[in-house]
């Protein structure tokens, strides 16, 4: 079994119009690990930081029990870093700076410990790298991925390449539209479908997600938060809690593959109701489940 | 009992890059009747159309069982007129033209005998006009309004003095968000709460609606499809299966009103699948209630 996460682990500065929080742990492979970590133990992370990267946070994934074997530290290198700060309409943001760093030049090494992970989660990064990543490990039971618009306007070919791997391909809604130059977002999905992943999840943010596969359609619906703080790592989040979901149970029928789309929805709600990864700390299994049946009441209807 | 609706009733020329029609039936009184004569008969209507209006429109309503008393015919008039044109992403459209004609002046006059209605549905007119139309009928069981960006923002005080008398209102996302000036759905919805209505719904188009009370909230999901050639009259539809369903079932509890949100839904699925009307022509309840439980099978996920 196991689960491998390969993606960005970087150090965010964040405003939003409800606070801000400075060199707070951020990456697109540090939302999805720990937010798997609830289900599945250990999380085998691969990264890379700098010899900046502050021991405080080696020691919170350690204690989320994630395996940093396969994270490199660059001792003369800096951390990628990013800043953002967001609008009133959390939807907005802007980019303040983006330094990628040791980033720059990852190459994701894949300790051999980690090389036979029946479950492989590609964040968001090049998907050239996602590419080198799957032909360096075993053949897994479910490969998910991620992208977004940067990869999909700026290499369109390594893309549709690497997404012929996938089983799982997980975006928001404007980038399957960006994708597939189709507004209708079904129509989108089954498109992406035919482009190789047997299954897309589209994620619509505060309208909750979809899932599409040749079969079904599932509609998830969004947690309604009253508080939302930080909408930084959502989509991770997400990522993380379906695919630890299902490392956890290792059954990948479609009734478990909503359940698992639950599950990412619920570790997202808890992610956008604090600043950085502070919404995924400190949770407890019985919190997660209590908000997984909340969002059955949220959605539930009956027959008359 | 009897469900008494009032709002207007035009004649439409649409353009979608699917097709378009000429001189079709339109007007969310006209939507919402039909609609709503698929749960319950007759569907009360009051509205005002001129001597152009076409008899052929006139015999579809009356074979859809709709009470047309109340409608009012300006020989020497012109019917409402409205053009517009859809993009590509149908959430976007220009209206190329909007004749008010004899609905300018339209003094919504109750016939006696629609005056003991328990349910009533206003659809988006004049705020002043919608109050009026309260004061000329008994005591209503229950009052379900609409309203529109137009009204928000020239009427704002109008507005607010009539959303006083209405239990229900009915908005989509972006009217909810202008109304309260509060871009999270959840806050605006329960701001509007305490502005008077007891339930509010949010529609959001292919995202589905929220119903939102004191005590509840619940999220529908929207029909999965792929062929959408006319949104026009989509929110009406939602409102006339909204109101009919309760009106048929004279329930007001919790539950019937998440079913009743479900209802709406399906008649605004049908709606948008054809141009104009034509969507809501011919349905059997029994189509009716195959989609209602495609809804459940779309939202349904289970423990475990």
């Amino acid at each position: 079994m196991g689960l491998l996460v390969v993606g960005s682990v970087a150090i965010d500065s964040i405003e939003t119009p409800f606070g801000k929080v400075n060199d707070a742990l951020g990456g697109s492979a540090m939302y999805i690990s720990v937010a798997a970590s609830y289900f599945t133990a250990p999380v085998r992370l691969v990264g890379v930081v700098g010899g900046d990267f502050p021991q405080e946070h080696i020691k919170f994934l350690e204690e989320r029990d994630i395996d940093l074997d396969g994270l490199q530290i660059v001792k003369e290198g800096k951390t990628f870093r990013w800043g953002g700060r967001y609008h009133y309409d959390l939807n907005m943001r802007d980019s303040l700076y983006t330094e990628l760093n040791v980033f720059e030049k990852f190459n994701p090494i894949i300790p051999n410990g980690f090389k036979n992970s029946a479950y492989v989660c590609l964040g968001n990064i090049d998907p050239s790298l996602q590419r080198q990543v799957l032909e360096r490990v075993g053949k897994p039971r479910l490969v998910v991925g991620d992208t977004m618009n940067y990869w999909i306007e700026s290499k369109p070919k390594e893309l549709s390449e690497t997404m012929k791997f996938m089983d799982v391909l997980v975006v928001n809604d404007s980038e399957a539209r960006l994708l597939t130059h189709e507004p209708n977002l079904i129509k989108a999905a089954k498109q992406i479908i035919k482009a190789g992943p047997k299954v897309v999840i589209v994620k619509k943010g505060e309208h909750g997600a979809l899932l599409v596969t040749e079969e079904t359609i599932f509609s998830a619906p969004a947690y309604p938060l009253e508080d939302i703080n930080d909408p930084t790592g959502a989509g991770d989040a997400f990522a993380g809690g379906f695919v630890g979901w299902l490392a956890r149970t290792d059954d990948l029928s479609a009734e478990n593959l909503k359940r698992a789309v639950v599950y990412g929805s619920t570790l997202a709600s808890f992610c956008v109701s604090r600043f950085s990864v502070e919404g995924l700390k400190n949770l407890t299994y019985l919190q997660i489940q209590d908000r997984y049946r909340s969002f059955m009441q949220l959605s539930r209807f009956d027959e008359r």
